[in-house]
């Protein structure tokens, strides 16, 4: 049984090597992603055991997304499921600063995610369940599993973490709102954005206002992670912020994830909440310096490589 | 007013340059295809004026769409839908000699044909009207909205060409078999293998035999394909056979779209029957003497390239 | 019949993918581009109507010019020349920091352009000719083919706009001097850079200054273009003054021709002065921020872009 | 525990992309390669489960090998080993039909394989241990690696199968024949060539006596295989022959790692000899019509495209 | 010294990776080529030292064939030329099946060799000059050029070799045909195809009618080759007939160069006429196997790679 | 016999295109590298004649590198060792900010170098020898050829220049420390940056100091290199400091060896320690400005590429 538990939606991946309109691109590069299992690869190489499920296709789009997951030493419990394609995503670079997500999800075998699908007695074995907002907004029964994977893990009184991540493709601010509230009462730990957390509990003055509210509402430990300005945290009552590592990002998606990896990481590993939240700050940062959601996650002893000061290593 | 006007879905088109599972693919050629366009792209090559009518969604895969059909002479008559996203498909070469297509067009933005969409007056002023039996596959809508392409040709006298084209992913042979002879019926030139022919008209000793039964429907032209064995076709009551140019194929997809585009280019030059056949089986070998579905389509001066003793030009 | 008529060289256009000597770069992009069709496309995209003309060869690279520029929706009137082959320029970034252009255009079918080319009756039906500074540096016909058409225009009241737009390889400062003082007295609409108004007007103290003895010798609106610096214009005897947006520039290749189709595509569309020279400056600055001369250019919803907050759109 | 254990050196690889000498390579894929982990994706993807052990280094190469192990469902026990680096393959197709694989694998971390390596209860809970003879050829202490995991399955019951494949960049006939000689009296299953079986056992007039001197040493099943000539068996003294498939090859590398997993999955199953040796030439030439060692290895249920009328499913 | 002096226009060289027509070829790789160098590479792989002269641009691209050129330990005479570009060649690989070429030379710096950098005393101690019938086509000036040096060789005693060479881009048939007499006149070797020697000589029952003919003009060995027909020579009055080796061809440019190359080769190494042939044969068969011009050319222990039994060396 | 000579081990290069690790990199750029030809082909660029000797395996990788330092005009002394394979090495851009190179050259063929293959006729001949401190670190016969060098060189009068470049996969700073200063008593000319200093001098204050120290074991000219910082130095007792040029350096690998060639060629032209200083931080600074470790490097008149105000040049 791994020490952490989650489950979503992971598809397929493409995109164009340099910027550009899609129409103008004569390849697309193929990988996959999704912001679970982005967060159980920053996981597994910080040290952490982990397991994934997720429901793919019965096609090759599925075989990529299961071979590349297993690929990183998770447990990959993928269902196939022979009545749907597994989702695609389709980044377009649009101009050097704007990039724009093209979904083939609706309907998708990820967004089919069941109840029975649920894997309770890995969840009831594990130290903490780990679920993001765009699980409930994919479909009515993947709402419903992702409520029951909670309900198992605080029966069995495993830790619940769980990260907003709002997707405006998927619903309206006003759809999300109520069951991102549903959600923050039954977790332990919750993630978001400034606007993200606006959207489930309304104006904040500032990060920490924000982070009080959400605390207000049962989680224990409330961290508000806001790109190069770093984090605001509300952690037992207390009130806590961490800079952002300066560097120059080449590619932000997935630093969200990886920050939150950072951050579990050293919770399960008995750190204190400043180091956990100085982690996390030096995770998202390392993952900004890699093209691509997940490929540059970094192993624990790498992130030493922020510091070096030589920049070639032989 | 051009002198063919045709009508269907055109989809974004990935594959990969080389042989072997997706899975291990690291990237995709982007591209775009679809029956009624590869014809569309024959024909203008060939020096025929082609009108092409389909949907796509409000999205850059759309763009790449309507670039490309643009790109070639056809007047474009490409409805943008806000309300569905542009129709993909993904072909992969499991081996050098077995391909397989992934579909992602079902809701699509090429599915929701209507009969409102229908280019009455561009259709009235045309010689003739070009339709696969893909479209009816689509979706009810679209259904109605290549009956209703039809109902207009032949109110204005314009001959209507047929061409099964049976796609496994959309529907079953039972549920084609009925539209199929629907649109038989109102044809004046039909196309189709002999697998396909089966469908439509049950049991056949031959390909003539075959013909025979379809053109006992109404088409005075039936043309039946049947990849490197050239073709069958019964035109007027008579049996004309052509057998196809030897050749190395390498990619034979759009082979049959390049076959049609031939013979109706010669037909509306006023070329006999015989003549016709000769045309399509040469198109339809050069179309596979080049990768991808349609972009190795012949002009019509370039045909006589397959009888070249020199390899080499300069 | 479009909005605007223009009228020049396009080419093929190759280049490398990474900075370094030709010699060690082991492929090149294949695309097209040219000052003209550069800045139809710009205009299209903008949602101003627009034909262009040109010479391209017999040849397979004239076929890829005359796709592109036919696939953005342009009016094309592509001559075929039999008689010589389509230009081609060969972009060598030697650094990153410094841009070399190797042209194989002398004696090309673009540079045959000739007066009776004119498209006498689009020009006259249009509201705006645009002309660069290139074509009557490329031959003496393209020198009386640009005359001509300059004429058509003025004698149909149609407005003339000229970018001085000076090329080294093709003459000396000296010979361009007095063609574009020729060019100059004949135009509406004048757009040059700082340098290029010195070649026509000789020394200034500033932007301003230049721009007055430009419009001193007819023109009513003078725009000059300073790269990052922004943009000087004298406009009905005005002076405006307009500061670049502020990016990270990739490509500046291109972007004199987006900011003169910002500006013609506003004025088309009755917008006052200052609102014309905002929108030039944000096309571009848009143009900057993707590879190529002309690929990025920008759809009017996207220009938006440039002030999005969020980096990602999903 | 897995139904076959397996061991032995999986290095890096890297091909050029098209045929020619290596100097005029731009770019080189990298992936990874080795007979064990071969053989145990054939064997996975026919649904035999599969443990595979062996050294890499500590280095990044390690962490791609070990991933794409991994990715495959193989349960992977890979040893990092600080000591010395990941062995690399490089393949020169110097023409379309000549290969040429240099290696970097002296002292590499894969050859430093020891008896203490040996997985011993894995061993013993398996149904099979397949073993190559390329370990034995690595150094002398993979030699007694390689007896200790022969000794272990023999004294546990396991059966024993053994594949010659020789490798003259590791050593002489001279040097390998009384090796060999040593796996195969104490294997259960023997897999070679003809020219490997007479390095083992010296000449023979044809396949079947090269074959009965080979069973006459102690194994009651002896498969010799002949590429496109197919194979011929003796299996408990009854000689058995089996035509290869008709195809064409592409890439012959890894036909026979994929045949001897054929041969072994039915083995497992339970299958009669005709029909593993049925099998196994499938297998073997599904192998041969993709590019790569491993990425074309089939799944079961694909096996049948070997027998596909139709070029096309969709 | 070097043995063999040659001379003639290289030129960058440009072509796409897969068949299709250019305007669907988003990249070309980027290389250089020329009878005489492709011919020049063959002979010093063989094991023959040699020079080659010839004009490029003071531009990149000539960088580009210089650098090459010397890669190959070539002595290089490379005049660089400030007047003129560096001709280009573009091949586009129409179908699989048919090549064209498009040239971008006419008032290249190749052509404008000149009668004065004819390298006299390179050539005075050189024991053989070989020209092509290309270079007399380039311009005036080239052809005196090469008149020049073929004087130069004559009065030196040392042998001249003259591959007839044909290229319709440059000349018509007519305008050949005495050049080519004239250069026939004062060759000592001459090789041609049948089509080639028949513009210099008119019609011929078969090869060796023609290669009487030509002998008859002068030259003492008269070889006339005929792709997979293989070649047939009077040499000392002699008639000698050699087939083709058996390969599957993927590229044949080049392979007459590699022809003359083997048969040079031998003959400054004393080889008799036979053993010159079948060298020949075997050159020109291996430089079909590889893509490339001259990338494929053999060494001379590679030759037997033809012969091989095994496709992998390992 | 050329200007300067120099020596040592020259490998095979493989990088991946973009950050990340290697076990996500699909492919890798082939090519070759090693400090001494880096330095030979900047110097050679910028106009001074040089002498390369090394040694590389008897295979397609030897191949390469003898035809990259041919192709650059570089006297190519390359012994091919029949007994030991050509060095690699690769590099991994880890994240955009970090490189780590990977060595396959422990008993590489470039590493068997020996005292006699020293060219003691060239050196006797030069005007100076080039060595680094690689060489002694590569093997026992490397250093001893590296000390046979020097001491023909000194025996001959000839000046002999040492560049420390320390490399920590060699060997450790304890066993480098003695190799350091005895070659640098025996050197003329002496570079190294502030940390490679204090491996062979101990502390110093400043780069001044260490120079200092330097200077007092022998060489009249010692320069001490810091990358953006510029450099220090003390020539003929006197203290001169450059600073470096302002650039965005996108590749600094291959900077210092440029640095040096551009001391070196001003050295030998006869320029003072001025402009010598002045010179080596240009070429240093262009060196940075293209990927690659030697690509890059500039033609002396490309040198005011670094001060142009256009950045496109047509
Ligand atoms: N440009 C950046 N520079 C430095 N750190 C960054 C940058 N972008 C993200 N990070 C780090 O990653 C964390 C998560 O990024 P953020 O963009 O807030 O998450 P999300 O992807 O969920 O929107 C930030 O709190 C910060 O620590
Ligand atoms: N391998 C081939 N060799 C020669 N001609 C071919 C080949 N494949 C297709 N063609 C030509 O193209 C025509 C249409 O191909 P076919 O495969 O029958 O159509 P479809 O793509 O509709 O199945 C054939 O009738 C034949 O003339
Ligand atoms: N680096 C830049 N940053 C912002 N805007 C730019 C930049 N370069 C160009 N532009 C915009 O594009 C316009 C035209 O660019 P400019 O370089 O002056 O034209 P040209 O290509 O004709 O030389 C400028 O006036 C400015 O508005
Ligand atoms: N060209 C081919 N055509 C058909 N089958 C082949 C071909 N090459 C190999 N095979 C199949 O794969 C099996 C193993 O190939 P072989 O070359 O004998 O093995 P190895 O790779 O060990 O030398 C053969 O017995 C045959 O069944
Ligand atoms: N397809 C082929 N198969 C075998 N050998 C070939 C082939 N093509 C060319 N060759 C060999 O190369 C020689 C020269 O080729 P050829 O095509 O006659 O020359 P050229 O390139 O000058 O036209 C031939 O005589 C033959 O020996
Ligand atoms: N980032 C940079 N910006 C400007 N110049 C640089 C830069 N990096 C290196 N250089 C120039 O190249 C020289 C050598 O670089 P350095 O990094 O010191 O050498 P090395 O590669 O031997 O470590 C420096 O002295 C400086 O002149």
């Amino acid at each position: 049984y791994s020490d952490v538990v989650t489950m979503g939606e992971t598809m397929a991946l493409m995109k164009a090597a340099t910027p550009g309109p899609l129409a103008h691109a004569g390849s697309l590069e193929l990988g996959m992603g999704g912001a679970e299992t982005n967060f159980a690869i920053a996981l597994k190489r910080l040290g952490t055991s982990v397991t994934w499920l997720g429901r793919v296709g019965q096609d090759s789009l599925g075989d990529l997304v299961l071979r590349e997951v297993a690929a990183e030493g998770i447990t990959t419990l993928g269902i196939r499921d022979a009545g749907a394609p597994t989702g695609l995503m389709i980044k377009e670079r649009r101009t050097l600063e704007h990039l724009k997500v093209w979904y083939y999800r609706s309907g998708s075998a990820g967004s089919r995610l069941a109840p029975e699908d649920v894997p309770v007695e890995t969840i009831r074995n594990a130290k903490l369940l780990h679920l993001t907002g765009i699980t409930p907004g994919l479909s009515g029964s993947a709402y419903e599993a992702a409520l029951n994977a909670v309900n198992v893990a605080r029966e069995a009184g495993v830790r619940v973490s769980f990260d907003l991540n709002y997707r405006a493709a998927l619903w309206t601010e006003e759809d999300a709102g109520p069951v991102f509230r549903r959600f923050i009462e039954l977790a332990t730990i919750v993630f978001a954005g400034d606007d993200e957390a606006r959207i489930a509990v309304g104006h904040g003055a500032d990060s920490f206002e924000l982070a009080h509210k959400i605390a207000a509402m049962g989680p224990r430990q409330v961290i508000i992670k806001n790109g190069p300005l770093g984090c605001a945290a509300v952690i037992d009552g207390v009130e806590l912020r961490q800079e952002a590592v300066r560097i120059n990002a080449v590619d932000t998606v997935g630093a969200g994830d990886a920050f939150v990896a950072g951050y579990i990481s050293d919770l399960l590993a008995g750190a204190p909440a400043e180091e956990r939240l100085r982690t996390a700050v030096r995770t998202g940062a390392f993952a900004c310096l890699v093209p691509g959601d997940w490929e540059g996650m970094p192993r624990r002893h790498e992130l030493g490589l922020l510091d070096a000061s030589e920049p070639v290593t032989r």
